[in-house]
């Protein structure tokens, strides 16, 4: 089964379009009633997931919040990932890396991230044009989410820098879409809804992962009503701090679980009202 | 020291200009006579830097190389940065990583690269804006190379877009070129030379990255030309694959100095007669 079946199949199943990111940093985590002695940030991630699987559509995990910690952080990620493909082998996993680099480069990338990581797709940057998003590609069965468009303040320092009255985003989309690879989606982001009606135009039936909902506080009903495709469906929202911080206590899973149910219930409310 | 300090030193020091690159990937390198008892790529790492350490301005050291390994790879990394800092501290260490993405992540990409690798530099890909560099600025006496030009044939896909005129990494570089911090360089590449003078041009102070010499085929003279700042200075030409697999039997360190030195004087010989 491919990245995008088995993402359709848990959406149905869970009916949800929720994509929980396990951003889990060391510092940042609650450390009550957790098994420190081992790994604090599996011990985390391992409850957060426990509490929270029937409930989304995928898991996002972003690197940089495990490379920060060096070897074991790293190794905290690989055994939450393991711990994932064991035991809910039907979840799919998305590794946040922004990856981006020249194809010689980019071959090892591709490598780290879906045969040594495991994950079943990735974001990446496209600063080196279609030679570097290839090697990823070639993966068949994996995905690749493409960012076109980023969720900080200042997104529009280059993204809208103007082209002939486009801004530049848009001149890099419209000749993403010309690529007729199957397997790739597109990050465009809940901070700016309007930016992404316009690619949801350009790209009616591709995948998005919209991140921004939550502690970056963008706006959910324009979000979902500009980022479903013509079969209201193809759409991933991901929050990760507004759930995997919910609570600081000895409860912090219950509380993740609280308000992963309600972020679910409400994108679904919007969706089906549509 | 800051790292802009330590780079001028070496290259003094050296005489030298010339970065070598530790894209040192498992599969690829030579086995012949090398202790895979413990870890070939640490080395492999080992006998390249014995034999070069006095003829380069700073090591690179591609991430990517390393993480396709996995846990056990970036354990390679890890101790070849350690061996390079023990042995020969004069030596600055470039992280080559390509990083970029929002604010909050970058945070934490810049404690991997500063806190944990150990790095005296970083290379940054710069699609979020300037809010997705500071965290890394904010390491004043490290040093973060911005990617505005990439070295592979299709880096016109998108850097090339027509701005009014201008190609998009121009404009790109304009609106660089107002961040005052003093602690950012830009990557360029050798095998573009005329975008590598323009940029010069717009950033005559700077220091300079050059990939693209070697197994890419730029044109050394072009470069050399093109890259130097206004003192004769300001640059790094970097190459790897055409110094470290310059041999591929028990002399490899040996083929590798021979190389090394060989394109060290090329430089040279094009910079003294400028």
């Amino acid at each position: 089964m491919n990245f995008q079946q088995k993402l359709d199949k848990a959406i149905k199943k869970n009916d949800s379009f929720l994509c929980i990111g396990l951003d889990s940093a060391r510092e940042e985590i609650p450390r009550s009633d957790l098994d420190i002695r081992s790994d604090l940030v599996l011990s985390f991630n391992k409850e957060i997931i426990d509490a929270t699987y029937d409930l989304v559509s995928c898991y996002k995990l972003n690197i940089a919040f495990y490379e920060a910690y060096g070897i074991e952080g790293l190794t905290s990620l690989k055994k939450t990932i393991e711990y994932l493909k064991n035991r809910y082998p039907e979840i799919p996993i998305i590794l946040d890396a922004k990856r981006g680099d020249i194809g010689n480069t980019a071959r090892f990338y591709a490598q780290a991230v879906f045969d040594y990581w495991d994950a079943d797709a990735v974001t990446l940057t496209i600063f080196t044009g279609k030679e570097g998003i290839e090697p990823f590609l070639k993966y068949q069965d994996k995905f690749s989410f493409l960012y076109l468009r980023s969720s900080n303040k200042g997104a529009a320092d280059f993204q809208d820098i103007d082209v002939g009255g486009l801004p530049f985003f848009q001149a890099m989309a419209e000749k993403v879409s010309t690529w007729q690879e199957e397997n790739y989606g597109i990050i465009a982001s809940a901070t700016f809804p309007r930016e992404l009606a316009v690619l949801r135009q350009i790209f009616p039936g591709r995948i998005f992962l919209v991140p921004g909902i939550g502690a970056q506080e963008g706006a959910l009903g324009k979000t979902v009503e500009a980022g479903l495709n013509s079969e209201k469906s193809g759409l991933i929202i991901h929050s990760a701090r507004s759930i995997i911080y919910a609570g600081a206590g000895r409860d912090f899973a219950k509380k993740a679980r609280i308000a992963a149910d309600k972020l679910k219930e409400e994108i679904n409310e919007i969706r089906y009202a549509r």
